[in-house]
């Protein structure tokens, strides 16, 4: 089945994904107005099969992805979104079928983050596919949570579980870990389908002294606010959130801590807040039905330290997450 | 000379293109104030070499290009440009010096159009060398130009030159045409280095009744108008404005009216607006020294019809810019 051109796709594909601001997407630009009071909020991300996503995932959920890590940039500077413009170059294996698998799993995450296509740009390359997604939002002004306002003594939080994606891809690969099949299944979706935590960024608002989402991995993107804040962080590795299915493949000694907090495209919330609203933080966690572990502190003292539960520092390695 | 990673390229050469509201480049997104009672204006573009540019084109000239088409479509919408979100997909062959030409181009731009960079990402790719910008802007709340407000009895106006891209690509590829070396010069400059007409943009608000930019070719275009204003439209051949270097081409036997009107990659705008402004688009025109030339009229019949200087329909072909 070959593939239509440029404005057929657009009509068939994109045109019922779009919403109001895009002007049908038949202009030239999308319009959009946003609320009073109210500062923008803009990102953007590309992947590349091969590189960010293997290029036979399902369609949908590279469509959702991609969506995804864009909408957890937004939820970690506490911001809501307004919509996202798509840039998508094909190559030449693709078809169809496969633009409308894609098609249908931006049209369930937009229901589900109640939120519509604004615009954006259709290529036909050479190269692998690879998609850019820019995502707009608004925050209210002067209240963007950054990654520059953590201040010692300043607890270390994170929401959900770390670490689950980068086994997920390990079993994506086709690497072999000790798991039953729903657990296999936890960490794969944890991988291939992240949750932005846009309902927490937005309550963290004025709670936060500072945030970030968790793309690099833990103890890098940690690393991140402490640059940005000019500070240091000690974080205890016992302490860091890990899922019953991760925890078993800790005990089947196929995983370390290390691995935990290096791994990287967890998109969970990374953040710092004042000892004084540790109740608030519990009363929102039972609010969202969302764990916020607190797993360290800042501190005056530059870099990162993580100790194992011998109180000795872990040797983290160059650091950092790397793309497969 | 290999290429630094990705936050060392950042740090060197896209840190230093960064403005206000981009929070120096380290943070998950950028956050930036409109002004009160103004829209926001989105818009997003994609280049990828070999299929929108040649990959031995000078890295200063793709920058700039890549960016200008962008701020082009805010053009179109009658938009002031707030700043620009850039991906940068970089394959093995790219070295450092050309990423820091490419810069210079951006730092050059930057300083044309009083913009500056506000966010964006870098990644490698085993494909060719790909750009997507994001365009971000404001215009007056309802004031924008829109493509659909073409009423019959409209004349049809279009802003310097057309044909000039089209042939410059020609020469660009090494297609011989009998001209000047200046003359060659000019038609590849035009090619290489799109105007957005930001300043006529702004000054159609309340004049134009639709408008857009030549991109897909004047008569391609010039039926997106027509289709979204559900009206259609009758040009002369004659009227087109054409430039002394295109003239020549012509003159030659080297060009047809029909490469003209279907050529695309022109950047200039294209408007409608009442027989009642034309005084008013004269003074513009004087205003911002740019030729603004009637070329036909917009009628109830659907369609687009171009005249040749006998009175007879053009056939224009399947019609609309084809990229090479």
């Amino acid at each position: 089945m070959s593939l239509p051109g440029e404005f057929e796709l657009i009509r068939r594909y994109f045109a019922p994904l779009a919403g109001p601001g895009s002007l049908k997407l038949t202009d030239d630009a999308a319009v959009v107005d946003l609320q009073p009071g109210r500062s923008l909020v803009a990102t953007t991300d590309t992947v590349i099969a091969g590189v960010h996503f293997l290029a036979d995932d399902p369609p949908d959920l590279i469509a959702r992805k991609a969506l995804r890590v864009n909408l957890s940039d937004l939820a970690s500077m506490g911001a809501e979104p307004l919509g996202y413009l798509l840039v998508t170059a094909l190559p030449a294996g693709i078809d169809e079928n496969w633009v409308a698998q894609f098609s249908r799993g931006l049209a369930q995450d937009q229901a589900e983050f109640s939120i519509s296509l604004l615009g954006g740009d259709t290529a036909f390359t050479p190269g692998p596919l690879s998609l850019t997604i820019t995502a707009l939002g608004q925050v209210e002004r002067g209240k963007a949570l950054l990654r520059s306002g953590a201040k010692p003594g300043d607890r270390v939080y994170l929401s959900g579980t770390i670490g689950d994606s980068a086994f997920g891809l390990k079993l994506a690969k086709g690497e072999p870990l000790t798991l039953s099949p729903s657990e296999k299944s936890s960490l794969l979706d944890r991988y291939r389908l992240p949750q932005p935590r846009l309902g927490l960024g937005r309550r963290l608002i004025g709670v936060a002294s500072a945030a970030m989402d968790v793309s690099d991995g833990f103890a890098a993107d940690l690393g991140h606010i402490c640059q940005a804040s000019r500070v240091g962080a000690l974080v205890e590795a016992a302490k860091l959130p890990v899922s019953p299915a991760l925890r078993s493949v800790l005990e089947a000694g196929e995983a370390s801590l290390v691995e935990v907090a290096t791994g990287g495209d967890d998109y969970e919330l990374l953040f710092t807040a004042p000892a004084a609203v540790e109740l608030l933080l519990g009363r929102i966690a039972t609010e969202l039905a969302l764990p916020l572990t607190a797993v360290g502190e800042i501190r005056r003292e530059p870099g990162v330290i993580v100790l194992d539960q011998n109180g000795r520092a872990v040797e983290l390695g160059p650091g950092g997450y790397r793309h497969f």
